[in-house]
């Protein structure tokens, strides 16, 4: 195989129809961004809106605002936009609260639906928050809570598995589920289906409802740049949604809030899933990021994003083979997301210097090294250049200093 | 007596100790604003800060700041400014999600610590998402929810009473229970007491530790000018924070989150109460708004809100006294929280008038017309001119037009 070069990857960014997304988002000078999958970058327009709803909306118009500018509606509103990246229509998909507390609302929805089924299952190594989540139901409720490593998933679900969870997208490896299939092995055991698609929003095209799926949740502030700590979103499929009752039950899910009777009935269909007042601020800015999406074909996002992955490895190959890497995101493009991780004993220490070389990347313990792939924004050239900053790094050992191996609070 | 005059109020102003800290928030030109026991105002800086934390922290820094701006830490620092207002220490108190989420969690750690006992206590009447939290909660669980009317609360609380949950000041009367009082005839009986501060926090003073309050919640939008959908609160006594178990358990409550374990182990302390990502926008404009309040002598606040309301009350009794208005809130300052209420068959429309007027205050079902007391940006002198649109409003009769009667979605 010839070898690849710079140019091999100009070529491709000037042959590629989402180049002019780019422009869309603001890129800090100097440093190549693959950590879209942990924290999105700036859409362009979002200052601007942030400012229009601090200063206008809130400063000026202030309690009006709740009619005058919609803000009543906004958690349907952007949830109606992402529900065209993950395949369903406007009605099934409302933005509220944090990942964590949706998957609560779901999943202890999901146990009273299910009723006497009394267990839960989900993958060993899933994203800790759900884990921690499902734990903390199913130790508060006295149910069983099952997490095996994802091959032996299908095996455990039985007659009394009232929900599979499961993460679309690993975070950490940035292997695939296969929707269809799992959905389809879980539902014939009569277990309910959420799939978390924390790493899948905006990175590819999801097809909620033809996987049929049950139920889903997801993150704002990854993929789609919503800012951070970003309100997320949950789903829930048309057939369930008059069955579902989440125990967190404020007040905007009510029927009627602005009634204050005194006794919950819950709002018709997805509204009945939203508990307390939304976050204005954070929700308009969700938004502005969201109508970026709405102009982009996600097959040719996904598209770009798999050759990508193809091309950042195979570069990785060519020039880093002498330096220890594993390449822990699967080859085949249909098995893996939008993320390349590798593997280093020394991965925390590694990441500091292409940091320091203004490079981002993450990493995740205990040895995973994390590039995000989001198209949107990100070009092949930097591709290049991420991998020659990681040579770089590499051959002159730099990373190898102590101040690299000292953690950080956050890593 | 003699009649009150607008120069009275005008005096008044000329002697407030307060009054410069109008200049810290923005106000809307021909407006009166009576309503930030609804929506708080724009404090002057917020803008600045927004801006700053959306264009360099995420734009430019973006996952960086999580260590270099202190994200991480913003639940427990924005906490700690709170922990001032009512009456604890920093290591009490964090900032996270709503006032709802909030108390679903309290109420259910409560439930777990407070075993075999297995009712909740609360007012009939108390604000809906309380009321709502707590019956999706027992609903749940299968627990009992007893709500009863506030002169029957402490007749009920029995041996078998797990927790306590009343709000402070009442959303639509303004009517104060007295903490001190109803904690200890709580406790006495083996109960957990519970404070919703929604409407205490930032408008009196709160001595949570003075009173032995077990638990507390409340609300950053309100008194506290934290934005629309700002991040609520919550409080527990030193003394309970290990013995509180959140069924919540989203990894910002663990205690190495990003050691990314498998099995949940809660913080100590106050933490272990967070659950998801914290917004970080959101959270950042609260800091801004809670900067002001450290240089507030709070007894000062206090002293002008008590004043304030009976000024007003006075002078509608003066102006008003033909138009059928009651005064449903406490005429005892010890007993009243920072608004005053008036009651009107006729409520809706006259509010809807008085608002097309630009005095601004709300409505609630079924005939309570709200006017909100925020003693750092109100003055004496908008009290004299609300009190006349409203005798102007009801001379002309204005109210009684049919676009004032057509009720919005938001009321």
């Amino acid at each position: 195989m010839t070898a690849l070069t710079r140019d091999d990857f100009l070529a491709l960014d000037a042959a590629d129809e989402l180049a002019p997304f780019r422009e869309q988002f603001v890129l800090p000078d100097d440093v190549i961004y693959m950590d879209g999958n942990s924290l999105g970058v700036l859409p362009r327009t979002a200052a601007a809106r942030v400012q229009d709803v601090v200063t206008r909306e809130w400063g000026q118009d202030l309690i009006k605002s709740w009619n005058s500018a919609d803000w009543i509606n906004l958690p349907q509103r952007v949830g109606a936009l992402i529900a065209g990246l993950i395949g369903t229509d406007a009605a099934n998909v409302v933005a509220a609260d944090s990942t964590s507390i949706n998957l609560y609302k779901l999943a202890a929805a999901a146990l009273r639906m299910q009723a006497p089924r009394r267990k839960i299952i989900t993958e060993l190594g899933n994203f800790p928050t759900d884990l921690y989540v499902l734990q903390g139901l199913a130790e508060y409720l006295d149910v069983e809570l099952v997490a095996v490593p994802r091959d032996q998933i299908l095996d455990v679900v039985d007659e009394d598995t009232a929900l599979v969870s499961l993460t679309h997208v690993h975070y950490k490896t940035g292997v695939m589920f296969d929707m269809p299939s799992v959905t389809k092995a879980v539902q014939a055991k009569g277990a309910l289906m959420l799939w978390d698609l924390c790493h899948s929003a905006g990175a590819l095209p999801v097809r909620l409802e033809d996987c049929n799926a049950d139920m889903a949740i997801g993150c704002g502030y990854k993929y789609l740049n919503g800012g951070p700590g970003a309100p997320a979103f949950l789903y829930v499929a048309a057939r369930h949604q008059a069955a579902v009752q989440p125990p967190l039950s404020g007040w905007m899910g009510h029927a009627r809030p602005f009634d204050f009777t005194d006794v919950y009935t819950p709002a018709a269909g997805i509204t009945r899933n939203l508990c307390g007042t939304p976050g204005v601020i954070a929700m308009s800015i969700l938004e502005e990021s969201l109508k970026i999406f709405a102009k982009v074909d996600l097959s040719l996002l996904r598209k770009k994003s798999q050759h990508m992955g193809q091309q950042f490895m195979q570069l990785i190959e060519q020039e880093c083979a002498t330096y220890g890497f594993t390449i822990v995101s699967p080859w085949d493009n249909d098995m893996r997301g939008s993320q390349v991780s590798l593997g280093h004993d020394e991965g925390y220490a590694i990441m500091q210097a292409l940091i320091a070389r203004g490079l981002i990347g993450d990493f995740r313990a205990p040895e995973v090294l994390r590039f995000g792939l989001t198209p949107l924004y990100l070009r092949y050239q930097d591709l290049w250049d991420a991998v020659a900053i990681l040579r770089d790094v590499m051959e002159s050992g730099v990373w190898n200093q102590e101040d690299y191996k000292r953690r950080s609070a956050v890593t």
